[in-house]
């Protein structure tokens, strides 16, 4: 994309509004516009960031079997009365009535949803196990909306279900989430750590929430400093493999790890003192075992290999990707701006010319621009009649995390720089060189 | 995909409420289920096609130049008051209260918020041309939502808004929209002819409708037959170029084509009779000029060269994404159900093992998937223990273009069964020259 076409309303002013700094940084960039309170625009360079994060949790979500659906954001009332929630979930269900008067909702989550499609079809073990997500726009009426789209009101969640004939199926479904998260945030650039938390209006027993280490998340977290050091890595994982998922659950959860809501002292104080600590963390996932809840109050039920009819074994299962470009960006950022992981950066490579209007810089710009696009890959060319230090700040505050910046100087020496966002380090060298290193980088993601 | 992982719920029976025949091949196929009237979730299968479409119009839309956004669902009142369309609007528009007793609407279109913004970024005529665009959910509270996607209440639209300085400029841009939308549809497999059309609540002079023939269409149409000939083809287009989408604009509108809402009597008279036709249409996009009518009402405005604070002139171009996967069906399929064209199938090929667990029908099978899977394409392979004719039914109603079938009999002689589904034509060959056809087809797309 060159940047004369495209549209990147950068701020130069901090916004008073945003308490944050994720929420600043997305408001400067111009990622984001609040159209309400808690309701957000996505620009063009949001709106980029956010596709890529649901392209990995897509990826990710059907690398483990699970078959994507989905459901609309407006549900009839009568399906959460079915399950009792529609009087309990209180302000934050947004009801309507449509013209007839009919009581509907923008649907906060769908379990009942999910569960009436399964009872209209299934009815056979046979058709066991089966997962279904989706990513889909939701809404929850906060009473106070804050900190940008960490705590939007409309928000874009990946949900998924799991149906199973027992419960060791079901744990096994839970397990394969919870294995599938961990590569899911790590392509992402996050360590986002298993914590045993509270089920809350979803119900169940079992559950485990996603957390992100920052200083501005919302909860209080409470672990083991060896968690820390844990990687999933690029290991192969058989997701059929109950034992396998099952070893995954244990290593990234025998330590203690535990949100304020379940925090427990006595046992918190068994873990060394030294690899004590309390943090604040964002929750970016949520993970739920739920058993019959739904299924018995909904009537989802298989016949079984001995013909009798038994309710199913159900879990639900969270991303909160909206909220995840504010996680990326809490957890990675410096004073200049944004610094994306390469997994989710909107444009591979910045290129940023010195001299616009150069003959020269403008030909070995051009040709930058094609080489890395005929790699496959996704560069930003700041070709605007700006001074350098303007495109500088512009690249920094976006956080492309590769940039070539290219003058006359440099090219009478046959030479580009290559700059690492993160580090701030540059490196003087050819041009096919700067697209070599560049290609391969993200080659080997 | 394996059949047996997969979730393709078809039905036997044909669905009493459905009168036309996409919805009822969309319900057998286990593509959609209705929720609410005219409010649909959308099953693997289903949703598999709308990303396609989907992925069709973003492609298309970037090679226009145009810049991808995402606007909310929910929308203050406040900016469609600003623009008088509040109490205009009518009954179709979901007015919401939040939890504080703010008005809210369900966007049925965009033509406020992204004037607003604009107005909010832009200040001067050197950021302009700007085409900016979404795909996102829509709501309209039909009184009497039918024909399953056709006319739903909530549906995916893929919205465009153009700003540009003068008249000229955005009739460029009209311009441009008009022949992206002819390679849009051609990519889909579908004839959408523009035809002059009449500009409804949106306002303005300017419009085309594209229209798919078809005998279920709502609008009725009046055509000189010669416009039928016209194919957009593979021709390379600079859409920079003011003349060139001229020039298509006029090959395409030239000759008479109006729905019956400005079709003119004494015009159609002129075209030689035997050249004049009438028919029924499915309406699938529609292209505006407005003017200023939005920027004047919100103060959307830009500093000229001459120092002079002008109002932006816009357009706002719409493709119906959900609705065209029924517009596709209804303009291809057959009694025994879909007949998809390459360019949107939800899997390439399908693979009909004629007798699962034998070891080397299973091999032979196994063997194909991954060939197919390795060159790039999405196979669909019915491994159940059914009959064949079941499996025949099945890939039949679900309309993918090929079908490889392999039984024992063809394996002893080294052949499988290509079959065509729109002719319904099988060609016996050996399994590596099937795949390398199949391969060859989609390449060729």
């Amino acid at each position: 994309m060159r940047l004369s076409r495209y549209f990147l309303p950068v701020l130069k002013e901090t916004p008073a509004e945003a308490q944050i700094v994720s929420h600043r940084l997305m408001l400067r960039a111009g990622m984001i516009k609040q159209s309400s309170a808690g309701i957000y625009s996505w620009l063009p360079l949001g709106y980029k960031v956010l596709r890529n994060i649901e392209q990995i949790v897509h990826e990710e979500q059907q690398r483990a079997g699970h078959v994507p659906v989905l459901m609309p954001t407006l549900q009839s009332a009568d399906l959460w009365r079915e399950s009792g929630r529609y009087e309990d979930y209180g302000e934050e269900m947004l009801r309507i009535q449509d013209r007839h008067g009919r009581d509907m909702l923008y649907g906060p989550t769908n379990e009942e949803m999910i569960t009436d499609i399964f009872r209209s079809y299934v009815n056979s073990y046979k058709d066991l196990p089966l997962t279904l997500y989706q990513i889909q726009w939701k809404f929850r009426d906060e009473r106070r909306p804050r900190f940008g789209v960490m705590r939007g009101r409309e928000f874009l969640m990946k949900d998924g279900y799991n149906f199973d004939l027992t419960k060791e199926d079901a744990m096994h479904a839970y397990n394969r989430h919870l294995v599938s998260y961990l590569r899911t945030y790590e392509r992402m650039g996050l360590q986002a750590i298993p914590m045993r938390a509270d089920s809350g209006p979803i119900g169940g027993d079992d559950t485990h929430e996603f957390l992100v280490l920052a200083e501005t998340g919302e909860s209080e977290v409470f672990y083991d400093s060896q968690i820390t050091d844990l990687k999933f890595g690029d290991r192969e994982i058989d997701y059929d493999s109950v034992e396998q998922c099952q070893a995954v659950l244990e290593e990234f959860t025998s330590r203690y790890a535990r949100t304020d809501e379940t925090h427990d002292e006595a046992v918190f104080n068994e873990v060394p003192e030294e690899r004590r600590r309390s943090a604040r963390g964002i929750e970016v996932g949520q993970i739920f075992y739920f058993g019959t809840k739904y299924s018995e109050a909904m009537g989802a039920t298989v016949i079984n290999d001995k013909q009798e009819q038994i309710p199913v074994h159900m879990g639900s299962h969270g991303i909160g990707v909206s909220r995840l470009l504010g996680a990326i960006i809490e957890a990675s950022h410096d004073d200049k701006g944004i610094i994306w992981p390469e997994g989710v950066t909107p444009f591979h490579c910045g290129i940023v010319n010195l001299k616009q209007g150069d003959e020269e810089a403008d030909a070995a710009c051009d040709s930058l621009y094609q080489q890395l696009t005929n790699a496959g890959l996704d560069p930003l060319y700041d070709d605007r009649k700006e001074r350098a230090g303007a495109k500088f700040a512009t690249m920094d505050l976006i956080g492309l995390p590769w940039r070539i910046t290219v003058g006359p100087r440099g090219l009478k020496n046959g030479v580009v720089e290559l700059t690492c966002r993160k580090t701030g380090e540059s490196e003087e060298m050819a041009p096919e060189a700067a697209v070599a290193k560049v290609v391969e980088i993200y080659k080997s993601l």
